[in-house]
């Protein structure tokens, strides 16, 4: 029997990369869980996941996962959440979707906590998780646009393996131990060398722009959660060989000139950041060190001296991909929906 | 005895990694050089290296080194140059300059030959070589300036092992396997762990401007070989963990709106790069297709979305540091000048 204040939680994908640090998060950040309910596709199913030290059965997903579940985390495909997050919102349970697939629609709110948080306010049945890159970057954009609106943004990530999955993170490591030993690898789940080599993301160009799959998600993700649809951006999403931090170097026009002193004391007093800024050591954000983390460091503050104007900075980030870029944010999400 | 057609050549700094590359560039290119004379620090000295399939002993640098020899690469510190290139000029040995001690000497060309190969006709005495993301990035850049006056550029790195010299690529490796064993690694050569890892380059900030040292030789060096001394230029510079090619993302703005299509076709014929950019493969360029070859690859070619007047494009490149980024442009610097 599930105590009256806890819930009932599915968690679909719970055996991905996402999955699992969904199952973490619900642990440490005391999530009131009653009952969790791990779901996968029927390939996982039987398989165990770990909750609170005990084992639990990986069920297979169906179209009867969601009978008396109050909330339900979905990790996995697009066509698993258009197929299924609808029949869980039909049985009352309320949805955190992860995948991308109602992230652009209007009804659907797309939330990071620190930044819109106020879209969770009527308590909607279906919130939509943004993409990693976005999450993280929004994370550094919201504290400027708030002060002084931002009317462009230049991005280049520098992407982990995380992003494609547990099986690409495993892949980075055996094709990094076959460069080291001088062996040839075949990749199985990216579609270059992931050794020692970066290259350009992994989702397909849109031949009427030259943009992936990636950078046309973050430019409208980024324009839905800051409510600023004519915002002009530019991303270049690139994989490099990192397991779970993603980074990114951002240059930021903003309306009026600003001091870079000034949005250096903005980041460290935003919620969820944290300023790595110490140019006499040379220490600044670095996926190594936001691996695991829930914070986003940001760093590199500085004028950007290609825009005379003054109205311009750049800036460099590091957030952990499957914490702000994905789980972490999921749970802020539902955190505040249970509120 | 030295054929008369023949040069006695030196090569200070033999044993480093842009000195090994200066070896093979000189092999494989046919330099008529006569007799090869490879020079490094006392500490090295009496170590061999490999010239035309013989051995040659490494002799000490000193004041006496450069007597009868016609041409000298230096590929040592700064301080080397500083001191040594002066004795060997006095002794009327040219000298190509890998350091970045006389870069911006309003005396000393700085060329990029396929760019300004025109400073060499005078034949200078001394010729600096430049650092290896100006050299590589200016590859893309000048055959769109020549067209279109480039107005403004911002480049973020992605840089390889390579620019710190061969005991980074050797800590690249150790801390690599290190982490893939689970073990720690205290850095030597780099101030970050490298395995795995990213970091801000490791060059000291310039506390007036927030830019690093290397940061700040590429803005200057780009519009010095690119005769643009009011180029607007911001770069941000990153080491990732690959060994020996730069990639970059850059975003030019010009004066006058510009086809992506247009700027594809001109990359495609200009000399020293490779066009790769196959947007149904999704295949562009990559370190590890860039490293061991002379051309740069550059692609994903398209429209900078943030920019609405139609005058920005934004490009990806890759290109061996050792190579375009050192060894072979000094060597084609090399060529011209005895042509």
């Amino acid at each position: 029997m599930t105590d009256q204040h806890n819930l009932d939680v599915a968690v679909v994908g719970a055996t991905g990369a996402v999955g699992a640090e969904l199952l973490r998060c619900l642990e440490r950040r005391g999530f009131p869980v009653g009952r969790l309910k791990p779901l996968a596709s029927a390939r996982s199913a039987g398989r165990t996941v770990e909750f609170r030290g005990a084992p639990l059965a990986v069920e297979a997903l169906s179209s009867d996962s969601f009978a008396g579940v109050d909330l339900a985390f979905f990790a996995a495909s697009n066509a698993v959440s258009r197929a299924y997050a609808p029949l869980a919102v039909a049985e009352g349970c309320r949805v955190v979707d992860n995948s991308s697939a109602y992230r652009l629609e209007p009804d659907a709110p797309l939330v990071v906590p620190e930044v819109n948080g106020e879209a969770l306010a009527g308590r909607p049945a279906l919130v939509a998780n943004p993409n990693c890159v976005a999450a993280i970057s929004v994370m550094a954009l919201a504290p400027i646009h708030r002060r002084n609106p931002i009317q462009r943004v230049i991005g280049s990530t520098y992407q982990a393996a995380s992003g494609a999955g547990a099986a690409a993170m495993d892949e980075l490591k055996a094709a990094t131990a076959a460069a080291l030993a001088g062996e040839t690898f075949e990749p199985q789940v990216l579609p270059h060398p992931y050794g020692f080599n970066l290259f350009s993301h992994n989702t397909a160009i849109d031949p009427a722009t030259g943009y992936n799959g990636e950078e046309t998600k973050v430019m409208a993700e980024l324009r839905k959660i800051l409510g600023a649809p004519d915002l002009r951006i530019s991303f270049t999403c690139i994989r490099v060989p990192v397991p779970r931090a993603h980074s990114m170097a951002l240059t930021v026009e903003c309306e009026r000139p600003l001091a870079p002193e000034d949005v250096e004391a903005w980041m460290a007093e935003a919620a969820g950041m944290r300023l790595v800024n110490d140019a006499a050591a040379n220490r600044y954000p670095m996926p190594i060190e936001a691996s695991g983390r829930d914070e986003v460091l940001v760093g590199r503050i500085r004028r950007d001296l290609s825009d005379p104007s003054g109205r311009s900075v750049s800036l460099f980030l590091s957030g952990d991909q499957l914490l702000k870029g994905a789980a972490l944010n999921a749970v802020q999400i539902a955190e505040a929906l249970i509120a």
